[in-house]
């Protein structure tokens, strides 16, 4: 079966006139399909509000237990049925999921060296057979960054990883593009001309405009991951309207 | 198919060893089952943690916007997620659901006159068809007591509601078994002897027991609500141990 795995972030779920938009644009495409959300800043705003001191190691928020709970309580919860009922009422037929259900992506918890950053984990594999179970009884599974490890614990996972995890898993078997919501338009030649965007990127190309230095550094980690996904057998991916492929 | 739903209140939820004990039960009960849960002490510890000020309207809580974010996130999030992970754990194909999932229980605001208890919903109609379809598929439903109104609002909705409400629905096409765990071992003939247990209850018998004054009063409409399901085509319903049965 042919397969779109889509990836919102932060940008979109707090704005609630993108994530609208995104959400009918969404429940408008058709066939087989999985959503796989961020989190955004309501964990945050959540922990402030209980008092909760968040503590940053390299810019990243480090996940201990009570962070761990506001996390699944607010990307797992919250954020994921606030979706799942916006799309019911669009009539698309979605399910929310986190790694956790049926197993769905199964995690290792981070190493604690050289940083510990806590309950956070590391997809290891995908209970696909239960994501086309889903897929082929009409199930739009909507899925939140939380995995669980072998030990059952509830760990807080990168969105990019989750998504990108999914789409490698199901492509093994079958037809899978993977597209990453983006700011800008696609990925830009020229950061300062928004029409300066890159129609298709393949390995060759990408190496042509990393070697001329026409890649920012913030797009080079997102060109080298969707790179690695379809050099595992993903079909296309997409960064805006920019298509990465093989 | 024979479909057995169980339903969990807040006295197991908010003890760890009880709700391990139950659903190490539950895990080992074969065939096609559902789990319905309640919510616990939680969402009320979260709400004075945000400094929420909860309103009480003769002994029950007004569900406001702040109010009902709490119970989406400490419901179909937090105590949700937990119990899947535990359940998963034990080998248990468990995914969690809330009424808004598949709009599987779909439910009406309560009317705000004569009293206003805020986004509150009654279920109006069951997808048993997403249910069947999961059940087939061999998971293992576990549903929070949120539901979704027609304008796909999340409303709060009592989970003793919630669990006969898709008992009767599943029982218009399938043989369903209602057990509520409970905190005593059945309905007792004798409030201080724990010992005395009714084994059978039916509609002849409940009418005797209640002319003779001997159905205490906590008691009263849980027995109304167990005759209203089997009566509606429920086969049979477990209070504790006490089988009601048309």
């Amino acid at each position: 079966m042919k397969v779109k795995i889509f990836k919102i972030g932060g940008n979109v779920i707090d704005s609630p006139e993108k994530l609208d938009a995104f959400l009918e644009k969404f429940s408008l495409c058709e066939g087989p399909k999985i959503l796989v959300h961020g989190g955004g800043k309501i964990a945050t705003r959540l922990a402030e509000k209980i008092g909760l001191k968040v503590t940053m190691i390299d810019g990243r928020r480090v996940t201990d237990k009570d962070m761990l709970d506001i996390v699944v309580m607010t990307y797992a919860g919250l954020i994921n049925k606030q979706i799942v009922a916006s799309l019911n009422n669009k009539n698309c037929n979605a399910i929310g999921l986190c790694g956790a259900d049926s197993k769905v992506i199964l995690s290792k918890m981070r190493s604690k060296v050289p940083v510990d950053f806590g309950f956070v984990g590391d997809p290891i594999s995908v209970n696909t057979k239960a994501l086309t179970a889903l897929l082929s009884a009409g199930f739009v599974p909507v899925i939140a960054p939380i995995t669980i490890s072998e030990e059952a614990a509830l760990l807080n996972t990168n969105a990019d990883t989750v998504a990108q995890t999914v789409a490698v898993s199901l492509g093994k078997t079958e037809e899978v593009e993977l597209r990453y919501e983006f700011e800008k338009k696609g990925v830009l030649l020229d950061v300062d001309d928004p029409d300066s965007v890159v129609k298709n990127i393949n390995p060759a190309f990408f190496e042509k405009l990393k070697t001329e230095g026409r890649i920012s550094a913030g797009m080079l980690p997102k060109l080298q991951n969707a790179l690695k996904a379809v050099g595992e057998g993903v079909k296309k991916v997409y960064i805006g309207e920019t298509i990465i492929e093989a």
